[in-house]
């Protein structure tokens, strides 16, 4: 960025949309992106754009932006949003900024903080707009008029005296109701759906996706109305839980986002996974080396051995994925799971019976000898249908323990397959050892 | 479900939500499915159950019901919902259907049925709530309290006499202006997002979650308005998208949900990939064959074959996984690549000299045998930083060239990482074959 060029470019980021100027950052290192953040110059844009950059360089960004700016961006900002900012920053800054905040603000944030970051509680919005019962449709659409600072207004939640949430309204609702009605004669308190303050977010996620609303609201014990989730945060949720989904079932974690481009760090997170699988393969070369005086007579057995434990971690990995999604989803719970296990179980079957019989002529055509082909098929096809309930029963297993299935199906599914694959393929061999050496 | 619960199991469903009393369907054999739609009534609920039951358990049970009766609930729909319906049945049906409708609904239906199911026509909704320019705030008012239909009503659209979108406002700015005051004044035109109607539908939910926008105008070639993009249809599509990169990464396909129960075509769709990772497997195995000579002599060497494959098929997965969900969620481009690129190299030799070094360790304690562990710390840690390097290479030349990332890189990142794991481990065994003999 030219120095002479800063002018325009101020012109040019106010006509950008702060999802876009966020976008940009990816793109600067550090001195530039500092630059460009300055020359915003309306601070409830500013906060816009630093809420929707990625945590990772909004700390880094932070830090290079003297304290006032901070302060300044930060209240204008949606709580939950700068809830979050907060909660990635060091704990020293984070204290000095809390402390340079107006305190009925710096005391709200403190008190989301106290939330769980993945539970309702920790992503819910405390800007809504909700009304009194006893308020008349009249007087509901006045103050919607005056109302300023609710995020996304397009439901009004009606409360008590106490606060308690009674109902839910419609913009459109109240729209076309006679002006003089009470809010409490009009409000549908039946289909009314609320989430607990302590919910799973990924459970907020669901209910919303599942009755198609557009924010959801969080109360306490006592019904009252602390905050709502609204869709665009949900759209978050579900992306940033699919995502740790991926990470996890590839023995990575999503934590790593965080750290960037930063090697050592990101090693170290994926390593422990790494380390299991290592000594899973280990166990598995072990047990080769036990069958070393088949192996040694029959050198042509090796040839298969990649293939063998390789197929069993495809199958095994294709049911777990199917198993694990389907948790994520609540396509699959533990009513439906044994008429999955016996779909899985047909399936791996048939998949196995038919690699089992390529995989065999192939032993045939190559090495000549027919009960070598045999011992291959039938070692694929038998490892191929135990992979595929293993895919099935691991994640299941532990799901059961209150273990995340998607963290640990992969490297079990995958090391009990290895070893499995290995037992079957040289037990059956070492069974027909004279036919083979013959 | 006994006879005689029926009348009150018909008062139940009453108090139930569409999305609950479709969830039911999940449990229940497909006479029960039957009998419990025929005991809803309102034609719009059991719209609004059917549409939410997934498509393969509709199909089925719109075969086991009158004719009369699916179209009924089919024009108490959206459009959009009743072609999604239509497209899942039988091609004899869905004519028989479409001819028995309204004419002017059945021409609507087929008019949504030539676009693309998984772009912007594909998914948009087409009763929605669009104003001329040139009514007044007030008339605006007066409309949308007749209007009846229209889905969701939160932003209304604003179009010039030859329906081309001017632009958006939303519900609560038309409470905040003037009641005199004309659409076409008010209307702000400058931040307009809009979709083409053949934009896929990934890039439709990345804008929406980008700009945090409740709904997106669909619009042709000459800016014309054709239909809304939801957000709720917006989670489902992200959702779908996110599982039918999961089934892609394990060599599934989403198309078996479905299919159901039915194992014979589950199997047929993943068949493909595991036949094209059998051969994969058989190369690796091949080229172990070429060692053979080697591996007579020492024959401690198998001992270490499945570690070997096993960690290069791990790096190379998680670096795959991070650049495909990293393409998919607009995280990584082809502009960011450069460094990610790196980063994954850094984090691979990193693990590489790791794992090598403990892998080493056990080879030595193991076998007792220097040379050996040194020959097996060094394939390990050269075969790890070549397996994550592919794990990007491969997604991104299969993004370069027009092929999901998702589908291709898995099978060829695996192969080619047995390959080579293999050739550097049984190389360098050869290399120092002498040593190891003694």
């Amino acid at each position: 960025i030219r120095r002479s060029a800063l002018p325009n470019l101020a012109n040019l980021l106010k006509k950008t949309h702060p999802a876009d100027i966020a976008h940009l950052f990816r793109y600067l290192d550090i001195n530039e992106q500092r630059t460009l953040f300055h020359l915003i110059d309306d601070s409830d844009v500013a906060a816009e754009v630093l809420s929707e950059i990625e945590h990772s360089s909004s700390a880094q960004l932070l830090a290079q932006i003297d304290k006032d700016t901070i302060v300044e961006v930060l209240q204008a900002m949606p709580y939950d949003d700068s809830v979050d900012i907060i909660q990635n920053m060091p704990e020293e800054l984070a204290e000095e900024i809390l402390s340079s905040m107006h305190d009925d603000e710096s005391e709200e944030i403190e008190q989301l903080m106290l939330y769980r970051e993945d539970s309702a509680g920790g992503i819910m919005s405390t800007e809504f707009f909700c009304l009194n019962q006893d308020l008349s449709v009249q007087q509901a659409i006045a103050a919607l008029q005056e109302a300023e600072d609710a995020e996304m207004v397009f439901y009004v939640y009606v409360v008590d005296d106490e606060r308690h949430l009674i109902g839910v309204l419609s913009l459109r609702q109240l729209l076309t109701v006679p002006p003089q009605r009470l809010l409490r004669d009009i409000v549908d308190t039946e289909g009314l759906i609320s989430v607990r303050v302590d919910t799973d977010q990924e459970e907020v996620a669901q209910l919303v996706a599942k009755y198609n609303i557009l924010a959801i609201p969080v109360v306490d014990d006592q019904n009252h109305l602390l905050g709502i989730v609204t869709v665009d945060d949900v759209i978050d949720v579900m992306r940033q839980e699919a995502t740790e989904d991926f990470y996890k079932m590839a023995g990575a974690s999503e934590e790593e986002l965080l750290y960037g481009f930063k090697s050592f760090k990101i090693a170290r997170l994926r390593l422990p996974w790494l380390i299991t699988n290592l000594f899973g393969g280990v166990i598995t070369g072990y047990l080769m080396w036990l069958f070393r005086m088949t192996l040694e007579q029959i050198i042509a057995l090796v040839s298969f051995v990649p293939v063998i434990t390789g197929m069993g971690g495809n199958v095994g990995g294709q049911s777990a994925t199917i198993v694990v999604r389907g948790f994520a989803t609540g396509r699959i719970d533990f009513s439906t799971l044994r008429k999955v296990f016996f779909k899985e179980l047909r399936v791996g079957i048939i998949m196995g019976l038919v690699c089992g019989l390529v995989v065999g002529l192939v032993a045939v055509l190559w090495h000549g000898n027919i009960y070598l082909g045999l011992v291959v098929a039938v070692a694929m096809a038998t490892a191929m249908t135990v992979a595929a309930t293993t895919g099935v029963l691991a994640p299941t297993f532990f799901k059961r323990i209150g273990v995340d299935p998607a963290i640990a199906s992969s490297p079990f599914v995958q090391t009990a397959n290895d070893i499995t694959g290995i037992l079957i393929y040289f037990s059956t061999a070492t069974l027909f050892l004279d036919k083979l050496s013959s």
